[in-house]
């Protein structure tokens, strides 16, 4: 076979071709499939005593991302994050992801092999393997379509069913960050190398285009279950509330107060004038997790949590289904609290 | 809520009213997910001493599939088939499909009541479950990825690597007529009644829209093991023995008489002046089955099957690796197969 260019359009290539030429950077460690790639599935035995989880997302050039504020890297990076952030979720293991991707005539042979380098990253600290996927042309834009599968003991299995009134709600790390990268990257454009920004942009940036699964902490809240209910916060904390509380059938009042904001989030609203409050309340893709603990499990849960230097915040309780989702305001007044998350359809 | 205009445009929606619309027609019978759609993933128990069995298919309009010679019905169920056809190929039992659907614009609520009329239509057949998935807006085209799920029993595994020279090389069915059908559907576009048109024509183009997956057959070729080796047949029969072999490391001979015509598309392609052992060698989207049977097998697979009313037949032999590819026409001339199968990148 002669020497790859890379700059050479994919259309140069075969299917098959293309996915010999996958980067070697996925985990071949910690989980044995049967039959892995190449074949017309993948087979893979489930664990003694554990359960299947599947999770299925899809990301669609300039709905879900744009090569204006990412670049291929950032792009496989966050796919394979958000989709990792779904078995956190679950209080899972993740053990293996599928790719089906349609490329455009427009994309190099280097566009591919940065996206699975970007896909690859969050995979191997997790020793997640690639399995298998699809491949093919897209006679317009960039379609991502990935497959995550974990295994979870039953006894451990968080939903988002659960959450009872007086069960504290709690939410990980610091809420808004990414919507603020996105404000920066919006304005000024990915920089090729983010080392080259402020470190309080970087971390910003970071925030946005490389976001953290919380796999180890949605393992510890299943793990006795500390946690009644949980799921990831992709579409933000007002819309992604609503969904648990619809799916538990309850309320939940949360202080406006103690939404965790972080430092250089709140520095850079200021300095821009926007309001972190509301990038905290609504601001989407942060993956944190969003969960419910029993009042009894309060103590012993923060306990540990600090121990091992994960952050959460308690930040309101779950209420009747009758009370409605309201914010209290620090000068003590309560509101509705009104979703205004991402909705493909409706914006 | 106010009842739902069909013809409204998808964007009057939101996403989880679109999800909660879904059509009632899937399974819900023989198998038992623990957490099936609405939480951020599935969850279900693989059944005892059974490994799961997954597949990921990409859909592109235009690429795969075009609104002039299909509708939406249509394009639901041979998304299903032909992902069903994957969970054949390896001798397994399908349990369960996940859809993630970038919708353009331009779709009505119909149009997505439609697709997932079609896509239900095999699953129902075979007890498959819709557990999840993710769907988007989409600025451009029309984009489906489905993931399936099925089982098996380790010993039951059909892979692409076991043929050996001397195996008898099978086929299921008849080959071609999906090719046969999508000429008629590019010459007269799809009619919006398929009883309409003529018994010939309406077997060829149901073969092309509505193809069946060999499950059963799948199954019991699996079973003993009688088959060393399978797959299944979506880029037609030259270019499909070629993965085969590359993946089994080694060659074929195959007989240009046995490969098996149906009438309907015999008479067709004499009808327009088309060559079908052309249609029958490199037509794709058959979604029959390739295997290869050590000849100790062959009488008594022969005799189930036809007991059973499956057709099966014996088109060649396996080779060593050094024989490569090779068709012997019925003077008895040998020639390379050639593949001529799909691309999407290099046609």
């Amino acid at each position: 076979m002669s020497p790859i260019r890379k700059s050479a359009p994919l259309s140069n290539f075969g299917e098959f071709q293309l996915i010999q030429s996958l980067p070697r950077q996925f985990s071949t460690q910690g989980f044995h499939p049967t039959v892995g790639t190449g074949d017309d599935a993948a087979v893979f035995p489930p664990s003694p005593s554990k359960q299947v989880v599947l999770s299925t997302d899809l990301l669609v050039e300039d709905i879900h991302f744009s090569h204006k504020t990412s670049t291929f890297y950032d792009i496989g990076y966050k796919a394979a994050a958000s989709n990792l952030s779904d078995i956190a979720a679950m209080g899972a293991t993740p053990t293996a992801i599928f790719i089906a991707i349609a490329l455009p005539p427009s994309l190099t042979y280097e566009n591919w092999q940065e996206f699975y380098r970007g896909l690859a990253r969050p995979c191997k600290d997790h020793k997640v393997q690639l399995l298998g996927g699809d491949t093919s042309s897209s006679p317009t834009s960039l379609f991502i379509a990935i497959t995550i599968t974990g295994e979870v003991h039953p006894q451990h299995i968080l939903t988002r069913q659960g959450a009872k009134s007086g069960h504290l709600i709690y939410v990980s790390g610091t809420l808004g960050d990414s919507a603020a990268g996105l404000a920066y990257l919006k304005k000024y454009k990915r920089p090729p190398e983010l080392y080259k920004i402020s470190k309080r942009m970087k971390y910003i940036v970071e925030r946005h285009l490389h976001p953290t699964a919380r796999i180890t902490l949605g393992q510890l809240i299943a793990s006795q279950p500390y946690a009644s209910a949980a799921m990831d916060l992709s579409d933000g904390l007002s819309g992604d509330l609503n969904h648990l509380c619809r799916q538990s059938q309850v309320g939940a009042l949360i202080y406006s107060e103690r939404i965790p904001i972080s430092q250089h989030m709140n520095k850079y609203a200021t300095q821009i004038g926007a309001d972190p409050l509301h990038w905290g309340l609504h601001g989407g893709e942060d993956y944190e997790l969003l969960f419910t603990v029993p009042p009894k499990w309060q103590s012993e849960l923060e306990e540990i949590a600090k121990k091992r230097r994960m952050r959460m915040t308690q930040i309101g309780i779950i209420q009747p289904k009758r009370f409605g989702i309201r914010i209290e305001q620090s000068h003590g007044k309560q509101e509705k609290l009104v979703p205004s998350g991402y909705d493909h359809f409706i914006e």
